[in-house]
């Protein structure tokens, strides 16, 4: 089968690892990872969170920023035409807008909230990974064919260097996921696994350390 | 088969049209429009731009702002870490750069250039469409699974009603077409079809002439 | 005096009110509001929030949608390079954070967190305007020679009309107060008074009853 | 004479030079140097335009970044609300669009075109940067209390570091030259002249040299 985009040119480069990585968190919240929520239950879902939270410890331990955020509205006047029916409930301080424990007890150094899908449209997220100094970012998260999407699109076209760990995001249904993936690392990022994340995480702490 | 998506609340709204379109066209430019550059020659894209240029004349009809826009670059410096070789020769002035003959025939108010996927992203599109007081915005343009794709998730999260014709966007292949179709038709967008809009732009000039 | 400004153009145009205005806030927090705070004191700060209450009470009955914001940091770690030493010590919870007992008194109906001087900078604040259908921005806060200045100008780049009630934005000393809305009046927004800002609210009010 | 702001924590802190600078040129355009222009003829602004291109020498020498801007419109559909009767006439294309012969010579690496007093709205500059690794922006240009402001601004919310050299940005009149630096001198950047940053610049070269 021929790939059309190969063939005009898609993917032809790699991104890569810069000179200062920052790790991103996206939506890992009971609303997603809480089996009893509406929008829950998903094991692809459950898998990237604990995966994440490894990739967090790896992070901490290589002195590198972690910018987690979750989906919530002051109030309903806060709502974009959302077309998913329990993301209006996700009200800032209900049970659905709490950090999942696993992520929280892996110690994000900010906790934004967010109405939109990426973690960077209406939030500061870029401006403190920029003061950070951060040029590379590592984009984890829920879900894979929504938000996490949102998040590679804006990270790239912040002029950042973007990794995807396949392992750290999760959908609902596998065929999304990866049509997401392939979209995505055709164009914009490198779709990776958590070990590689975490070899390049100590490769920098290493660095840092001879510095 | 059991829809994961529907039965967790994705889709359960209509984002409807609102008070005021406006209609942006994304990347109809020749380096994807022209059968004969790296990127060109995807039949889905040349349909689209074509029936693109009927909504347009639609959407001048009826007083609606049409906003365009091109990928494009001053220099080398000015572009991100695209994956995909041939963005990277759209340095402006060349040729990829040229709106396609059927959109710049077709009268739009404002062609912006861009350099991330979406029309929003690092442009005045937002500013453009807040000044004219647009509510809704119709989104057309090439690729699906890119730029339009950026572009719909921009503009929802900007507030905007989002409505995307089908036929108004292409893809170099179906299966990411109907993919990110049906991803942005869950969550942000209503899915429609260019005769859909069409009608919709009259509506909406009947009413202006009676207000 | 020749006024260069006035002999090479500027302030040749007024804005005017459009079709439908709506209200932001900026900053009437404790940090600035409690003359017992380190940035607090101010006469003119503290008649400004009086006078917005008023303002607020004004809309809320037109039906016009008030966003207010206060500074806030989730952690050290979201602080820009503030040189303002007690900015630092605005971490979310704080008294300093506490929205001025007046403005809350008055329902805002969204109340944002922001990290920058803009209220439309890393924050959902325009979206939250344009899903309203939003036009022209009345701006009332503190402080007139920052995070008011600051906020004027991106109402302004966004394409919406501003108005800016003198009596309802304050400063430390009135000499910055005045040179900033000399500034912003010659460039970007009209500057009105409060009377003047309720007049409009009640125009729209009325006509809205009408349609 | 007490400093009622100085008094309340502002200007407690300094922002300093960072790890790598950037170099920002806001508006030095035929429109404002051309003393036959009609927002042309300061003397401020001559000055500051002829000493820019000496830093911008001495930052091509330390391989620094230079991005810089116009303001042009594509159309007059492009424009928001300005009071500034001239600027709608700043066409794309017009001689006033122009960048001054002296910038010009001294070679941005980009240059954008913007619509709104920042450097950075509306336009990828803050991309540019980023992918560049800057942390610090040394910001020249004109006018002080309208563009160069907004741009100082803008630079701070993203999380940079900035440095304002006062010989390198120029007004129409003294007195808002001065309240403008002194407005962001106490909140968000270093007010320095030329020589110094040249001084920084250099000592960047050398650094980099031995890396």
């Amino acid at each position: 089968m021929v790939d059309l985009y190969a063939q005009r040119g898609y993917g032809a480069r790699k991104v890569g690892f810069g000179r200062k990585p920052g790790l991103v968190v996206v939506d890992f919240q009971a609303g997603f990872t809480d089996p009893a929520a509406p929008m829950g239950g998903a094991p692809m879902v459950d898998a990237a969170c604990a995966r994440t939270a490894d990739l967090m410890r790896a992070a901490k331990a290589a002195g590198v920023p972690i910018v987690a955020c979750v989906i919530g509205f002051d109030s309903p006047a806060a709502v974009p035409h959302w077309k998913v029916g329990p993301v209006h409930d996700l009200i800032t301080g209900t049970p659905g807008t709490a950090l999942d424990p696993r992520i929280a007890a892996a110690g994000p150094d900010v906790v934004l909230t967010k109405t939109a899908p990426s973690i960077f449209f209406g939030t500061p997220a870029g401006a403190i990974l920029t003061r950070e100094g951060v040029d590379t970012v590592i984009v984890t998260g829920c879900i894979t064919s929504g938000c996490v999407r949102a998040s590679i699109i804006d990270a790239f076209s912040l002029g950042l260097r973007v990794q995807v760990p396949e392992d750290c995001v999760g959908d609902h249904d596998r065929a999304a996921h990866d049509q997401n993936l392939t979209d995505v690392g055709r164009r914009y990022a490198d779709v990776i696994d958590a070990e590689a994340a975490i070899a390049a995480l100590e490769t920098f702490a290493r660095q840092n350390d001879r510095a």
